[in-house]
């Protein structure tokens, strides 16, 4: 397969690293938050990553790379840098909603597993992360809880 | 039309009241919680479902009561009584989640407006509740949280 | 608006007639099958949108046949001479089977609108509708549920 | 993984026997409905459970009673002692609709599998779930009947 | 309602004219692309935004600017600037894509009104758009083309 | 199991041969485009299906045969006789539309992967399919098009 590289020529490449800098992270994945005033979207994406989804992301991210980088940029610098790192609402409360909206949505196994051991990384009991998707049976129907427990289960396990 | 009540006959008929009590709520609609430990489901879904959606919710389930009065009673004692109304998750991230799971799932705009409406009953603010349908963009595409963000903007508007 | 119309050159075009026949429906919209076995698709569909969803869908046809005519044949030959028009399972229960799926589905209101009067015209009982409907609570989320018992409660006043 | 059981203290605990009871299901998995007058939820949603899904519903609600019991009660309690043992619609038509409903949904392969055996157990044939499976490829396109004709496939060789 | 402003402090915040001006846009709506290499996110954002959607995609951001202006920011900056702009696929393509996924989702009506316009304004006849929308039948399922139909005749006529 | 086939008597059963012809493919599976004035739908859809899908095509076929023998003829007839084979819309579009539908939909991988393969079969290069993948991001979210993406490396490198 050909690779995918048509970039704009008028993005200002500031170059994602090919290996995702750890950040000192402590053994359970959580660090206090240091961004700085001058951080700018990369750096803070990069950081809000680390912090969320530690390892999990990393690898989804690298994945991502070797087959649509500019993807996978938009993943740190949007989804990350643009939305999860921003102070209008809690690390935590913004997992669970995460956890909330993928169990309901039914179709994204992958991205539930790694925004739920986000959610321990940032704080979230196991409990909370459990009461959250037993909620959803009331709003998206008890197959897409009952689903989501599983992934839990194992996501649970691992960490 | 003709009604529809075939209950079981086991089902021991915790009458709901056909007006639902208002139960003291102060004009902001918030009040605090004092479910009793002798609260059977019926009481506590339908003080739960005071707490939470106030008028909005009691009117959903009158409207339920004369199509489907069955469903109106689980609505009341399953998604109030046993879910809704669990200590294990604060109120606040409850709605937080509903809102969460409705704005992805995209096709509940009566419910994601009762429920950013109990959102604000039950103390969220409304950034919380903006930054929350915001997220959404990320997880469920921007007509999905575009669409919600239309639905908030009435819902704020009229509390 | 220009019209569309590209037919495949091949396709042996047996017009459907711009009036679609009532073919002596009776008042309640039911009536015996009498399906011949000369009948070709389109002959067969139109007898089955007939009596399945009456004045409905030979409206919702029309409609289609202004902007997408060979869709509007689809849905005549395909949706309903092949599929709806099949003999292994009984008009009642192809009629809750849809109306479970509609419900399920949660964004196709009118088409959910269109069923309900359809199964009530092969001889479903509303309590029977309701209770279909009802079981998605479970099964996709009581929104979806509450949703559809509305559009219910609309199309079965209406009938 | 802390084990998740925060019950409201005011819930009746009517314990689920850690084994689920066999009710001396005949060899094809059908037996007579016998559901007593006096039988409260729990023991009603046992026995639909029991009739309906066999040794996969129990399997189902073994594993979640591990990760979230209070969940799996609300399966037994709800989903199968309120809902599915309802008398307003012969068994077989449930599954079938409920078979329509996870079709359309496409997400939902575990609970499809376990509902084509449930149709079974309850009296229907083959022929008429992949009738029903069929139908959906009117209503929720092609690929969503075509994946369920391929869990259907298992599920029926495994019966 | 409160308005909602949580910037964070290091967005460099090339400021969005309260006006999206207007660039010169032909009557049909069509313009030769001159984005240049210097042109920023936000630039290349409005300017694509402006030759896909015209005033309706005007009218959408500033109705978010409303209630969450940096959600409009996003919509310019990350889907039009970041995204819709790129060269890797013609824009006529683009818009068609665009539809195919709007109404197969089927809970995005404003939107698929908002990009069928947008796909006449990059040069799309009415018939691809529409034979776009048939299509969908085959993936999607007849509900869903079907709606989507509905809503491309009021777009197409309004045009 | 049993098998299904109840076919309607009035079907004038054009046999699909059990083989289907590989119609002299080259080894690109690219060919010239032949339909004839005097096909049928079941000779033009086999046709559009072996140009368009290659052997995957032909093995869903054959596996649905199995279980639900005319599902497999409306595959056959109308999902590509009637609607891929249509002359309104290339093949490339046709086959980046239903990329786009499948990747919004999300629970489809094994479409998607036929519908991947097949883009490459009329000529789409893998860039350009992964661009409309990547451009779902906005309309779908970003686990939607991160899910495809993934089923897409693998489609595209067995290829």
């Amino acid at each position: 397969m050909r690779t995918h590289r048509e970039r704009l020529p008028d993005v200002p490449s500031a170059e994602l690293p090919s290996e995702v800098p750890t950040l000192h992270a402590t053994p359970s994945g959580r660090r206090s938050e240091v961004v700085s005033y001058s951080d700018d979207r990369r750096t803070r994406g990069l950081r809000a990553l680390q912090e969320i989804t530690g390892q999990s992301g990393a690898d989804v991210v690298g994945t991502l790379r070797e087959i649509a980088p500019d993807l996978a940029d938009w993943v740190v610098d949007f989804s990350y840098g643009d939305v999860m790192a921003r102070p209008g609402l809690d690390r935590r409360t913004r997992q669970l909603a995460t956890i909330a909206a993928l169990t309901a949505l039914g179709n994204a196994a992958p991205q539930l597993a790694v925004h739920i051991r986000g959610a321990l990384n940032v704080g979230c009991r196991p409990a909370e992360i459990i009461e959250t998707i037993m909620q959803m049976a009331v709003f998206a129907g008890f197959p897409a809880a009952i689903n989501a427990l599983v992934v839990a289960r194992e996501a649970l396990v691992q960490k």
